[in-house]
């Protein structure tokens, strides 16, 4: 990327504006323009404060910002992410960092293969680690991975962000990284299933145990690396996610347990819907997943009784 | 081991008391004998009720029940081990079953490398897992590992234990086992020292993780297998540890960075001592274990504040 850079930001959630202010706070900042586009106006204060950072909504000055940008950083959610791609006019040359974790749901591809599907040429990279939005904004000490089909574009699409207080590794695995992002919510509506029905924090343990390791082989047949999966978007996201009881998916699981009957569109549970892609994925590559498959049967009933969510742990035959 | 069999636990603290209690509501229950000896009376009221538990505290009866012993379970304290097995007439052709984590601490040894420095003959396993003895207790779901030295041995002694609620994967790596039920409590004082210091759970899910690298590292110059951290003895473990606010090493940590002076000697934080005694050993194999030298230097000050606390994060080279 030439210096000074520009960087377009698509999407001005809690997630895109985190990632801007961070890319104010980079290495590169005083070398770098970062331009933030929302539909709605975005929730950025500072913006007013710093010379290197503007916000917008306007769709037609979106398409001149990007034909004059060095990097495209994708911050809309998953599930919004083919209409907005197709809408929107990228310039074919102009990199793309992906951030938005998890599967599309209705098709169960990964985003970068969402991506190849609607015939973008456009270099990719995927932005992932353990990073609840509200810290990064805060500028509390925070590490990642950053993904490339290779290190080299990883680095520089890295050097972007890359600060004392968030500190991305250059990675060459685009695949294992998602893969991981996405496996990931599956077992946060585990974790809130086992603690919501009190079958305790070894069973827990357990359990995220035996998926953290399917989450390696469903990886390793999609063509990821095993190493992956100990980076800080592999097991540190892993642990955030699966741990963090305010997740979303946490959430159903637990209220689930508790026979609450929650909708898992709404607020939307992805882990619930991505089990089912990704075991129906997992059969198609003639993949064994015990864990995922109980996790599943247990999950398609509308209120699971202890005895069952208790088959989690004690007959996942492993 | 011949049928029926006769366990002797020794120790009758919480664990050895949950391992007595699990070894009659396992598979081979109906077959074996379980004999518990505390030197205080044990903590097992169940034990009236069952004709297949009984318990004892006198020193001469215990000799004579290792005796006719097929297998002896050591629940001992890691700190007091070597001084009971030198009391303690062992038959040299009775298997041991190991079940206490930890470094001795005086030497850096595991507690495998104590028990050949003693000369004893025993054919010796390790059963870990995420287990915390209140759950085991009460049959609570659980799994976990039973390592030894060939499989068919870590097959025989799990069976002692195995049933529907406590199942036990065989294994074949003592060593890996043991450096993971060691090196966790390391990383329990970390997690503790970052939420205390109010770090946040992005900077503590990356320093888990750079730590369970590390682990693999020292583990595998110790010779142990590297599959052996994906087990339940492995990550689900150090999971479990890591995660867990009760524990005494995440309490130490969390005090320290509270400003509180905490005593790591009384309760016994035994990962503090762990930090060193493992980083000593590292350098003396040449290993680089920069996330484990930048805690060892936090915990040497009385009183890390935040900025020193936040280098865990900002400055380990990974």
């Amino acid at each position: 990327m030439p210096n000074p850079r520009s960087l377009v930001i698509l999407g001005a959630g809690a997630w895109g504006s985190a990632l801007a202010l961070t890319a104010t706070r980079s290495q590169e900042a005083s070398r770098q323009q970062v331009q933030v586009w929302g539909r709605r106006p975005p929730y950025i204060e500072e913006a007013a404060a710093s010379s290197s950072l503007s916000v917008f909504t306007d769709l037609s000055a979106l398409a001149d910002a990007l034909k004059a940008a060095s990097l495209g950083v994708v911050a809309v959610p998953t599930q919004e992410l083919r209409s907005f791609l197709t809408d929107v006019l990228l310039p074919p040359h102009l990199p793309l960092l992906l951030t938005s974790k998890g599967l599309e749901l209705q098709t169960g591809l990964l985003v970068s293969e969402m991506v190849a599907s609607l015939g973008l040429p456009n270099p990719i990279g995927f932005l992932a680690g353990p990073h609840l939005a509200s810290e990064v904004r805060k500028g509390q000490p925070t590490r990642g991975t950053c993904a490339a089909q290779t290190l080299e574009w990883a680095q520089t699409m890295a050097s972007a962000f890359h600060g004392p207080m968030f500190q991305l590794t250059p990675w060459a695995d685009l695949i294992g990284v998602q893969v991981a992002g996405a496996l990931k919510n599956i077992f946060a509506v585990a974790s809130g299933l086992l603690v919501g029905a009190g079958v305790g924090d070894n069973g827990r343990a357990a359990f995220l145990t035996l998926g953290f390791g399917e989450m390696q082989i469903f990886g390793q047949a999609l063509g990821a690396q095993p190493e992956t999966f100990m980076t800080q978007a592999g097991l540190g996201d892993f642990m955030l996610t699966c741990y963090s009881p305010l997740s979303r998916n946490f959430q159903f699981g637990f209220k689930l347990a508790r026979g609450e009957h929650p909708d898992p569109r709404a607020p939307l549970a992805e882990g619930f819907f991505t089990a089912q892609a990704i075991q129906k994925r997992a059969v198609s590559l003639g993949l064994k997943m015990p864990a995922l498959d109980k996790l599943v049967h247990v999950l398609a009933k509308p209120a699971p009784p202890l005895s069952e969510i208790e088959t989690l742990i004690t007959e996942t035959r492993s």
